[in-house]
């Protein structure tokens, strides 16, 4: 599925032939977590997200009620265009169905928030190796003593993704990923772990621990599991979230998001 | 009082010992439009935003009811702090008070949106002449033929600032320009005007046409009167904007909204 075109693959997604993860698929392409929430939480979880771009970058914001992301894939449908997807009601996960026909309601607005896929392509064509793709792991993932810049009911501590590399490498991976603010952008943090609240690299939150070696500079991105935490910990009565890997794949290339 | 703080210049316009413009006040600080709408229209207004950020760049969004800009200036208070405002009634104007302390109620948002007295600057530092300060009059602005992107009441033609430069000079001005997206960011145009549907530069529809020289290429900005151009047109039951020329002063050097 890597060649497919974005419209191929929503409509395999679509026509209920493909459930699994999306990583590797559509290359080139931007891969958007995705965030709904009933209209009376929106305007402040926009705030959040407005607030909060390292963590929380806007890809895309739908009309209320408007399943159709229009800035990003105005082809496609958010209620059965995701491979799978996570219901929660007043912060418990209490489905993981593969469409939302029978939860879409007329005031319901979607969120698509950026994800490292797209810079972590950037990083890797400018020869700037990933550990956690060499060890066949997923990303790890820390909870910091650093906070969000909460808005209303939304508020807790950013969540990190971290990348270990050479020193020769941390200048580069600065410029390259200040390119792309809509997928969280520059790094948050470069080196010690303890100064933002992180004690033991080898247990990571989520994700999985990566080796680092001796002399490499650990590197932390604002991570798209932020907001998601927080809004778990807001407890809304009802938000629905892509299934964890299972992202929605949009019509514009990466490369289209870079600013300069 | 072009070397006072911006804490020093609020104190001076709160105290009402001054209500003039801010051109050139607070040297090498970030000033902002001002919008207040009610919740209702809150939402859709941030919405609209999110959809035009080269028109509508946010500074800053303040909780519902609050008139604390707490990320670009925690000290200040928006309803004493800007030299004049304008009160707007379904889209008319009905009062120009020097402070809102008779209309501000518990209901109300402050959008901050990104003016462009700072990229002018970063444009002057790097040797490019602004012709509308040298003959000493407003930037020329014109309503285009491109349309911005609606978000429920919100919609209409994108407004545009022109300023013209030798041609050696655009390529420098789009670098320049594009590490501050916080303030418009890069050009929206580069030449001929009738390509986004203005016929005549000499007639601009706000602000003073300036002189092209032979040779000059003509470089176009979206332009923050393009959110209060379409507020006025979606007539809200109130809108507060500043009054023209009269921003406010953020606690935030220029410099700080560099992304790269």
């Amino acid at each position: 599925m890597r060649n497919m075109t974005p419209e191929q693959f929503r409509e395999k997604v679509r026509s209920g032939a493909f459930s699994g993860p999306t990583a590797g698929v559509c290359d080139g392409y931007v891969q958007a977590n995705l965030a709904i929430l009933p209209k009376e939480d929106a305007f402040v979880f926009l705030l959040f997200c407005q607030r909060n771009p390292k963590s929380c970058p806007l890809i895309d914001v739908t009309d209320i009620g408007s399943a159709i992301p229009s800035a990003s894939a105005p082809g496609a449908d958010l209620r059965t265009d995701l491979p799978k997807y996570r219901v929660y009601r007043n912060g418990e996960l209490t489905d993981e169905p593969t469409d939302l026909n029978e939860y879409w309601t007329d005031d319901m607005v979607a969120f698509l928030i950026g994800c490292s896929f797209t810079f972590e392509e950037a990083l890797i064509r400018n020869g700037i190796p990933m550990r956690h793709h060499e060890e066949g792991v997923n990303v790890p993932m820390y909870r910091t003593s650093v906070d969000t810049v909460p808005a209303g009911k939304f508020s807790g501590p950013m969540v990190v993704s971290m990348r270990p590399m050479g020193a020769g490498d941390v200048v580069r991976a600065v410029q390259v990923t200040s390119r792309f603010p809509s997928v969280h952008g520059a790094p948050v943090h470069i080196g010690n772990p303890e100064e933002i609240g992180i004690r033991n690299l080898t247990n990571p939150d989520f994700g999985d621990a990566v080796t680092v070696r001796d002399g490499e500079t650990p590197v932390f991105w604002a991570c798209g599991v932020t907001p998601q935490s927080v809004a778990m910990h807001a407890k809304p009565s009802l938000m629905i979230t892509h299934a964890p890997g299972h992202m929605f794949v949009t019509d514009l290339k990466s490369e289209q998001l870079g600013v300069i």
